[in-house]
């Protein structure tokens, strides 16, 4: 089982390292850098090694900066490009993290052609349709981070407040990652049962009445409040990550919100990378689930749709006029 | 965190031993048997105790045939009394495991007053209730095993059926414990979404019609089933009970359908126990949660309901004209 | 990752499947059992499936009574046999598990001939001889569970005896898994630190003297001293068999005490199976590890070689006259 | 079980928060840091929250400036302190790093007086000394990391050579953290045969001669290397920390080489800390274990002593000269 990071060098890429090496989800792992980074990521690679001897696992890293070294990887993270400082959204870095991107998918589809490709790199709605279009992969083949970080947070948030087991809620956040995002409330539940239910009246004695606005703002802001205080999100993207690994090379087959393309499965919409609930196992997408939404939500979806689309097109015309050429 | 097994020479009392052991649920087990069983007890300890050296596992063991050695357990388990056999019902077990549950109950209420029992020795229901009346304890304490391995039994075959992760299905089993067995189909999901949306087309390439009367009668006969081929169930209840061990001594708050007493809370049935959804932490019993019934389900409960209760008054009665005293 | 049990209806071979299916160790579990087993060994699985279904893990469980099925598998561990009452030695039953195992062993060469062999059936070192000679198997993918567990049983009643971490205890037991096994108590270290300065002065303030001569006199007793109490050893062997799995198939390189034919290596001993030190990994044995003795040890070690070696030609010379052909 | 970590938002600070909590070592984890670092320490704490929600665990974190905030911690890592930059060696922090220990070690006796303190702060040797002296603290409640890391890389870099499982190397590294580590070569074994009978033939199929000279620099020199390349040290000290941790509150009785107070033990060398190995359990320290040492390595050991006491002295007489007061 050999999985690739791209990026490793950088805060999510080296944790993510760190997360697949000792939790061992993989049994090869390769660290591609840069050729100016190299040094640096041979540092992550023994500072890994370190954590591993301690925790008595083992796990064979590698690193390398020449892309032809992620063969026979079964996924392939890609995790490079500029991150988001302070006060700037994810869509500002859009075409320089394009041109990434775009590099390294065509690479991977060249010395990789059987692997999978998941995009972390932001805005990673937009970089997941960059990936799949320069890659040539199929799109069962390519995913993004998508929303199931921020999903993760809604129902940890929501487990908090009602004091229940985190596997008890359950709830998603689709659309885009970003400003964007739609949760789906009205089919959210917890212990089975709906969540209008809960705020009827008091089952549990610990009941407190529930700020749903105020949660979903949280979620919307958890990325820039991180951002804002410790300059980079770190841990939590890499144990999301390790989340999506860990479920294709299991082949688990859970539902996970990732950014996937749509082609007229949900609202109409098509030939945009979108975050919604797919099943997940070993040989990547095996479907779109069929979730629910309200007229609000549907409503929310759809524009999440169209700024998505807007923003992806935009970036593509632009490599097309680099002269990036697609596999 | 002490926890004691009464009837640690059964099948399932010496596998709930094994398997609180070996995953290191407790810290402290503490087997309790009859005097003539004692050497055997101890015979399961040291098999247990090598089986804890081969996984390199520490917990500290320890037999009694003295109920006296109870004390300071944070939870009792009841698995004593007599087994069902093949074409034996639950029910023709009441009265003469009601006498060994009411003893154990009545001397737990004397020397563990500030623990909780959960009562596995069939039928499950009953048992529970006569727990509940010889413990003198408050309702929150005393829990039977109940539906929660019918529940678990159901989900299995579903994510089977459906070929997702077990997590993704949430169903639940309430009522008895028994042929009077409530499937909650009408608020099953897969991956948040109603179960009603997988039957209605395809929307896995994997996609076969499911046979929902099949496998509710497969989730009735799942223990017949076991009993009429090994003479007897085993690992299985042995690992349900560690669920809900683990649920309570690490303060969970797992929604888990046991059996616990019914008073008001569901369709106005009073005085019984029965197999329903609550939340479950360190304080035992924290709320019956407020699960949903379509005009068949509650009607199948309340039939359940009243032949539980039939069942529980009757051997309440005996035990009462054989002189057996409530604490 | 295919693991075949032979004689799964035993006590050691159920506990077997349960050891190794709920800790995830395979991912394909074949139990095989005789004819007029088998729908007790199909009650076997509805319950381990139970227990897995309540662990939420999930391994694909098969059952067989054709020996065929056995194929692809990675390991195939023989429980298969009459097991030891009390009262009885483990070369009691020499002869006529002989012939159940060289049945089996003949069949597994000719069906799954890249297979590996793990014998745990009694008297183990002579039958792991004679599963060797009638697979026709390299001598590197057969052996026995040997002293494995004496191995575990001394190192564990020693870190209990001087309260430290089992990890920290360095002790093995050789030779025969029976009365003539062998303690190297010569090479005996806690902490890398020889076991006689431990005895010299009380470096630690909760020392106590401690008694060898009874502790082996334990150990040697251990598997008598359950049987004799329970009826037969269960859970002991399950673990310690599944600790030599997890090593072959992580090809973990763990140095373990296993029956292995000793071919000249060690005292100029030949052309007999016993316990020594062996590095396990994902071929096999790796090699004898170059274990010390003093001269009480060597002596012993010899005369078990000797009694084993004349049990076993014993047997095979019975095997051989009923017409058994060997492969 | 709370812990706290002082110094949450340098690398290993937060690296070891990260550790500790999402594998679940610590119920209550409280990051303590400067003033002008708590917003810093706020997004290190929501960044865990978000790995903890994708793995799926629970843990207590809090963050706070105050130092009072520590009260009820079981143990309290300082990891506090200017970190180690290139061409730097750990001594050159001893008087800047001093001060900074000191009024913490001083406030921990005074806030959190049944507390143990788990010193992290480099020179290592020298900090735990002023911890031990600032605290008030008796001997068996202040360690500092010491070589435990640097036996763990030893241990490692022998088992990758000789292709066994790392729990098969028995080794260690004592003295200083620093230039003057001394490994105990001649105690070192593997399988539990000393390292010698490796040498003289190849037991093994894989046997590669073994450079035992070029493995102590790699080892002495780890640090530095992962400094050179990635700026810091962050990973390795993090899971190190956390295997000790684990084994006090645990009460696991696990050999460790951690840096103790030495007052007449060892080679009649007194009132200096340094690297040794102790057996730790819920209290603490237990007891120093009796190694073994050949001549050369009892003149490395005493050298060693000499320079860490020479230093510590230093450091002691400038902190008083400042007139931080001892408890």
């Amino acid at each position: 089982m050999k999985v690739s990071i791209i990026g490793s060098t950088g805060r999510v890429g080296k944790s993510t390292a760190l997360c697949l090496a000792e939790e061992e989800t993989v049994s090869v792992l390769q660290l591609i850098s840069r050729e100016e980074s190299f040094e640096r990521s041979k540092g992550e690679l023994l500072d890994i090694s370190d954590a591993l001897a301690a925790k008595g696992v083992s796990v064979e890293l590698e690193t390398s900066s020449n892309i032809k070294d992620v063969e026979d990887s079964k996924i392939i993270i890609i995790t490079a490009g500029i991150p988001r400082k302070p006060n700037m959204e994810r869509d500002d870095l859009a075409h320089v993290n394009g041109r990434i991107v775009a590099k390294y998918a065509s690479e991977i589809g060249k010395f990789a052609p059987d692997s999978m490709i998941l995009v972390v790199t932001n805005p990673v709605d937009v970089m997941t349709y960059v990936a799949l279009k320069y890659s040539g992969f199929h799109p069962s083949k390519v995913f993004g981070l998508g929303n199931h970080l921020d999903s993760l947070r809604l129902k940890n948030y929501m487990a908090k407040h009602f004091n229940v087991h985190v596997s008890e809620v359950h709830t998603r956040v689709i659309g885009q990652h970003g400003p964007y995002m739609v949760p789906l409330i009205s089919s959210t539940s917890i212990g089975g049962i709906p969540l209008e239910y809960y705020s009827k009246r008091d089952y549990f004695s610990d009941y407190k009445p529930f700020d749903l606005e105020g949660t979903i703002r949280k979620v919307i802001n958890a990325g820039s409040n991180i951002i804002s205080r410790k300059g980079a999100t770190e841990y939590g993207p890499a144990f999301a990550v390790s989340n999506i690994v860990k479920t294709v090379l299991n082949d688990e087959k859970r539902i996970l919100t990732v950014s996937t393309l749509i082609d007229g499965e949900v609202a109409d919409i098509r030939d945009v990378c979108l975050g919604v609930p797919v099943k997940l196992g070993k040989d990547g997408i095996e479907g779109i689930v069929p979730f629910l939404m309200d007229d609000n939500e549907r409503e929310a979806f759809i524009e999440a749709a169209e700024f998505v689309k807007g923003s992806t097109m935009e970036v593509m015309r632009l490599l097309e006029e680099e002269g990036l050429k697609r596999r």
